[in-house]
């Protein structure tokens, strides 16, 4: 444990996760590290849901750097310990409580949370809950697969708990650059100019009193194994790729393309499949999760550098992924998503961002919250910080949902979370839509023409008539009693 | 001329704007300097309308800084040469060729037209006419009232036609502060920390050789008085500066306050005008356009510095301007609209947004564009800009529109230009809502209680009745079958 916990009065402080989760009693605000099922406490949370599920009245407000696993976000959800939510969740039983309106969830900009976390606009944290490989001597804390918000979080809470995860190996220790940004009116320019500088320390710093407990677990973090990449996929993948290169053939994009965001799933992961067999090379990753893709690759060559906030790898590869991390350490990093997601640097790096829609309009404008308009599923994560500061911001969906049975284009998204102003392209399976500079009419024809399912078309196109006949103005017809109907 | 016109080259080139016009040919895309109406071309326009009217066909796509002035917008919407407009606009012939259906207009953040125009999105720029005071002996611009994106369009356009307006003032020279930002991947940080801070150069950089022709004239900015403060706009502000004295003893605030960003028009002055009564001291204006309020505030002694783009003094001030010219130029910048509006500046520098709403809804998604969902107005401008990346982003609305007969606070707004995660605080003359940190129930609440009249309150407290009796999710409920019946 001395390589793990450097200083011998945080040895001392080593305890049960059901004592160390005594410091969190009713009615406070509490802070996690996590950011997808990677680096998030595992073992005090679950000795939190366990105090609840025995009867105590325990209800807390629950920030973490993004979604979470199943022990954080699914234990405490099922025993009724969440009061309200924020930023992000991606957990099923999380999710039930948000639409069954038991949880207060608020969807935030994931660059917005370790700000807000800052001016206080939560008010005061309470606890800080941190996994990390190694605690050093001072208190510094080495994180563990991801940071989020933990800096954040460590900065302004006024206990700090930590759980070594000895699963997690002590080599990740080097791959993490935390730079922390001062208030204004102090704020300094962010001195990153290229995706692999490093431009902060390897640890969060920590005031060595601040932490009040060291709880050891060994609980892996759940990630799960990639689903096979599905045809539709592949298709919308390649039509990406098409893009890129006819855009970097044109001149509007750099020849070794910049540095690309893509979200997670079976498309980020076929576009990545896809740029393989392309002639770009020496291609960067700026993005806040680095999953299996990324290091397939890299094993090809084609990668040359990748930073994010999050290390998810499914179980599936973890182990090769181990052995191999002197290798892949010297090129990679994981940030705090107040540096992977903020605007200065997205727009700084000219990031091409690629993000998944719920569905999308006629006029560009994209769902990529609620289901029907009501049913949260996510969150809008950091696709906002991405879309709006990118150099291109490319939104892709397959064409119909549930089956077949509905269009993912429709008249007038149900939930806006992206704009027509923030949209460049669309992409389904049946094609793209390049949007830049046409008026919203414009973007309706190309829209039904390029991306449109063909059994969907005809019913889009007489929306359109009928909205440009009923309605007096032209520049974005609409007939709101037609609009909503399916 | 040789004081404003300083090279013998240039001098060589002046010639009538008609003549000057005739570069400009059907089917080019133009890009001109203006922003408000201040600091637009105003000769070469006219001219251009004049050969329209007479009957050459002359189809053209007019790219701006923002909104301009009637001798360029509406003369040109008039004479039917416009076939595509970006970014912004105010004017009513622009706007009705707009809403018929005879202006592809394309509404984009400001911060995004700079970047577009270097990044090659618009295509070839064939001209840019920029208004000037004067043309240094390098062929160097010293702009005018404005700046907006003229060095974009300068450093990309093949020709460049300079109209040297003598109503400006030569003094006007050495107020504009331009920074020119590279491209990616070659962009450096911005290093602007401070608002009063100059980072570049008193001119527009140009090749000598790209100047086609020197146009003079004396044509002034076609800027209007300003509108007296209604009382519901002085009930708004008041709410505002209540807001920000409680933020500030609260400690979410610095003591001093932060930049401020407010908008154009009543509301916006009645809040500046609100400030003058509280104990803040040394304010500091980081925003686009600089109207009579600022320096009414700064002839107070309340107002340190103020940057923006655009300098928008009203028919009635502007002889008492000019002739203090020398006193306000000590704490005044104009900069262009890739620095007055960038993302990485405002969240630095932990700007203060206050931005008007057409209407905005229940959940706090607002929209500031398109009366009726289909109607534009004018544009989203920078209100995105500033929204997205503000310390604090506030809209405001007068609770009611058409003369009290409709409710600015809606089920559903018909049009998302600023969607629920941009928005922190509504206020209307009834009172002001804080979101920070509400679930999307808790904000309807928040938002009726507080914001909505009287009059339309049971209106909507029956809508949200129905819409979570009928809903299934409980996160957002709505009913889209109640949602947009009046």
């Amino acid at each position: 444990m001395k390589e793990r916990v450097r200083s011998e009065v945080l040895r001392k402080k080593i305890m049960s996760a059901e004592k160390a989760s005594r410091f969190i009693q009713d009615g406070m605000t509490v802070g996690t590290s996590g950011f997808t099922p990677a680096g998030y406490p595992k073992a005090v949370p679950l000795a939190l849901a366990k105090r609840a599920k025995e009867g105590e009245r325990l209800k807390i407000n629950l920030i973490t750097g993004a979604s979470v696993g199943e022990e954080l976000d699914g234990e405490l959800a099922k025993a009724g310990v969440v009061e309200r939510r924020y930023p992000y969740q991606t957990n099923g039983d999380m999710r039930n409580k948000i639409n069954s309106g038991d949880v207060k969830f608020s969807d935030i900009h994931l660059s917005h949370m370790p700000r807000w976390i800052k001016y206080g606009f939560f008010g005061n944290i309470d606890v800080a809950v941190i996994e990390a490989v190694a605690l050093n001597e001072d208190g510094s804390i080495v994180p563990s697969t991801s940071i989020g918000c933990s800096n954040a979080l460590v900065e302004k809470a006024e206990k700090v708990i930590i759980e070594i995860n000895t699963s997690q190996p002590i080599d990740l220790e080097g791959i993490h650059d935390v730079y922390d940004i001062e208030n204004p009116p102090h704020t300094k320019p962010i001195p990153l100019t290229k995706v692999e500088e490093k431009i902060g320390v390897p640890y969060i710093k920590c005031p060595i009193e601040k932490i009040a407990a060291v709880v050891v677990t060994d609980i892996k973090d759940s990630t799960r194994d990639v689903a096979p990449i599905d045809e539709d996929s592949k298709i919308m993948a390649q039509h990406i790729v098409d893009f890129l290169v006819k855009e970097s053939k044109e001149g509007r994009l750099p020849e070794k393309l910049l540095p690309l965001q893509s979200g997670v799933g079976s498309v980020a992961n076929a576009i990545l499949g896809g740029l393989k067999e392309t002639k770009f090379e020496d291609l960067e990753i700026y993005s806040e999760v680095l999953q299996d893709s990324v290091f397939d690759l890299m094993d090809a060559g084609k990668i040359k550098f990748a930073s994010g906030t999050s290390l998810t790898i499914s179980p599936n590869r973890l182990e090769d992924f181990y052995k191999n991390l002197h290798k892949y350490r010297r090129n990679i990093i994981l940030r705090p998503e107040e540096i992977s997601n903020n605007p200065e640097i997205i727009r700084r790096l000219g990031v091409i961002a690629m993000n998944t829609a719920i569905e999308f309009d006629i006029y560009g404008n994209v769902n990529s919250t609620n289901i029907s308009g009501s049913r949260m599923m996510n969150g809008i994560g950091g696709s906002g910080d991405f879309a709006r500061n990118a150099y291109l911001s490319i939104f892709m969906t397959k064409s119909t949902a549930k089956g077949g049975d509905i269009s993912s284009i429709v008249p007038f998204v149900k939930h806006v979370d992206h704009t027509e102003h923030d949209v460049h392209v669309v992409v389904t399976e049946q094609g793209l839509a390049d949007l830049r500079g046409l008026s919203p009419r414009e973007r309706v024809e190309k829209i039904i023409e390029n991306c449109v399912h063909p059994k969907f078309k005809e019913h889009l196109r007489n929306y359109v008539k009928s909205a440009e006949k009923n309605c007096k103005y032209k520049h974005t017809p609409h007939d709101f009693n037609e609009a909503f109907k399916n």
